[in-house]
């Protein structure tokens, strides 16, 4: 069953906030076997909400809006729900409850704006948002359904897992199958690994598709089936994973699902090692994507961002005479750094990172984007100078998926750096 | 001038990337007087790629798409861009020779996926991508202009800022002149705000707006004018926000557009001040905010991720006692932390975390969502305890936004927490 996501509110359109959500409600559906095959955002204008909801309605089974239910004037999503559906509000006690729950627990005060949010659309079933004030409303016109949620994240992803999905599989049931398995692939360029690839991207069933999804380092390669029958994906899917993976060898890094940080995590946990990190431009970036991971308390010391040279020196022991005659972005600091790491938080390893993230700092001989990136497991250590761009976020971005790459590489593939 | 974005890839919809493309481009179209106002995201399905360009063409003066343009079979933007303006494909010298140079310079081996780059269609002009393979090119149909560029983030953003922007510029003048103006405001709930703002709200000249975007611990207000003249936008401006600044007196923690990791930098910079972070549960998170900020050296020294408890003790000084006695997630020891930070980074002032993240490590006593957050400033701490949600990201997010909130809370009315 096709869904299509709608996002509300001018903050995105202007990039004020980006949309976390709409991804987020891409990945449960796609778990559950809905497809999310549209997405568009409008801002809070009455017309363009109506214009979105209408050709949504015409295009998929399944509507799901986000944002635009708060309590103030700019808020206009349940307005146009009614223009659309033909219907008014009206009190609805079970909200207005809820919503005096909420306020006492939090110990706020009540005001006629918060009881506004108890007035509910006539044509629509009530879903209880224990969460937060703004209630859940879900439609149906003609057999397709049309669900309104809060914007704010944690409420959205309360409804949605509480709710929502399995409101949506009892309703429908389930007709498509979906699977998606990721192959990390190292030491390609894209097109070279299509190249590669090209007999068997041909070959693949009707109902099978393979995406490249270039990273930092290396390349994800994502096989999806798409099939009526449980069994009939299953099936396909092995078949053709056992054969890319016989066409790959020596290249994979890692065969699963998810992200870097993830492939990180398991690889760790296998060998029974944990990490660390020290970072200078990547600022704990790489920490944070780490720990993002549940369960990262089991491999994950600590990190130690040594912004300024004296935290480099004092908590991550690289000596100052070395800062002096190579300076902070240099191949031994860089290399100090991760062996320091190791000592400073006890680990077994660690990754380092020193360059010039710009805007500012760039020099002619280290340009803005000018990155080492260090990699050690115990006494070995590898690195590398990277030159990424001009612009700051992507210099993060790249160094520390870069970094993570080393590591991940150092781990599978052992000592095949130190040969070089 | 309205301009409609269109990203495209399956991997947008089913959430394995979240498209951070369109939210900068927002930001950018902003600055320039043109106004998102549309965006759609579609899979790598032709059909849809048509009905989306389709219906934005009919919408908007300018229509930019980004993404599909890679080598491989899964990227099809292209093609659908040839049938939709009814051209066929032509061999591009130019674009060739940019391919060409770019393999040269990283050492990598041309095949003819790569070559096939550089056939370009022939309805239009072509922009070279200095930084990538893919040419970005611009067509026109019935006065309106559409203009496609590769999805990879460093590739658009370098297309748009030298290449795209300065182009539209140039062809559609500045028909609006747009101000945002944000201002951050503590100590209210989001309706409890609109009830104090609504008659300021009610006499805005018809061309303004006024937004709430509430954030961990404070609330944010985007005042707006879209206005056909510079000097009206700018007076009206200038005009609405001394009203609102007066009727927020006490409450305003900062009144200027931007991030909350730019308020803490703008705040720290004005006092002359440094600062550092101790985090556990929100894992390096913060220390990545404060440092995506461009020339938050100048007052970020470091951080300490101080996940293992035996980092809090070695590297923040929290006693091995104080640990066993109270648990790490507790009063003592998130303070002791933000104290053991400053010592420890050589700052003056720094922010420490300490919670359950989950989804694992939950008690009765201190469920999943519980998290102690201080801020020290030289001998003063404060602190207080959080119950978030049952969601890891949820909780790193909120965490992190309060830490940086109750440091600029303190910054900003100095001891007004300890005379509690």
């Amino acid at each position: 069953m096709d869904v299509h996501i709608i996002t509300i509110g001018d903050e995105l359109l202007i990039g004020q906030v980006v949309d976390t959500n709409s991804a987020w409600m891409g990945q449960q559906l796609e778990n559950e076997g809905f497809r999310a095959t549209w997405r568009t955002t409008v801002g809070d204008t009455e017309r363009d909400i109506l214009e979105a909801v209408d050709a949504a309605m015409q295009r998929a089974g399944i509507v799901l809006l986000t944002g635009g239910l708060g309590p103030t004037k700019d808020d206009i999503t349940r307005k146009a729900l009614c223009r659309y559906f033909g219907c008014g509000l009206h009190f609805s006690q079970e909200v207005y409850d809820n919503i005096t729950g909420l306020f006492h627990t939090s110990g706020r005060a009540m005001n006629h704006l918060t009881r506004d949010q108890a007035m509910v659309p006539d044509a629509c079933t009530v879903i209880r948002n224990r969460v937060g004030t703004a209630p859940c409303t879900w439609f149906e016109r003609e057999g397709n359904v049309l669900v309104s949620m809060p914007g704010v994240p944690h409420e959205m992803k309360w409804l949605m897992t509480h709710e929502v999905l399995p409101r949506l599989k009892k309703r429908y049931g389930q007709d498509t199958y979906i699977r998606h398995r990721t192959t990390w692939v190292s030491g390609y360029t894209e097109s070279a690994l299509a190249i590669a690839l090209s007999a068997f991207e041909e070959a693949l069933p009707p109902f099978m598709k393979l995406a490249y999804l270039p990273e930092p380092g290396l390349i994800r390669l994502r096989l999806s089936a798409y099939a009526g029958d449980e069994r009939q994906a299953e099936k396909a899917m092995d078949e053709q994973r056992e054969k890319l993976h016989r066409l790959l060898e020596g290249h994979i890094l890692a065969g699963e699902e998810g992200t870097l940080e993830e492939r990180i995590g398991e690889a760790l946990l296998s060998r029974n090692l944990c990490m660390g990190t020290a970072e200078s431009c990547t600022g704990g970036r790489i920490a944070a994507m780490i720990t993002s991971v549940p369960g990262s308390s089991r491999y994950f010391t600590g990190g130690i961002v040594s912004y300024d040279n004296e935290v480099k020196h004092r908590l991550l022991g690289v000596p100052e005479e070395t800062l002096r005659r190579y300076g902070a972005v240099s191949k031994p600091v860089v290399e100090q750094m991760a062996s320091g790491a190791i000592r400073a938080l006890g680990c077994d390893c660690a990754v380092a990172t020193s360059g010039i993230a710009g805007p500012d700092g760039g020099t002619a001989e280290k340009p803005v984007g000018t990155v080492w990136i260090a990699a050690a497991w115990k006494e070995k250590v590898v690195s590398g100078c990277y030159h990424f761009s001009a612009l700051r976020e992507t210099n993060i971005t790249r160094a520390s998926g870069t970094a993570l790459s080393m590591l991940l590489d150092l781990l599978a593939n052992d000592c095949r750096y130190l040969e070089k």
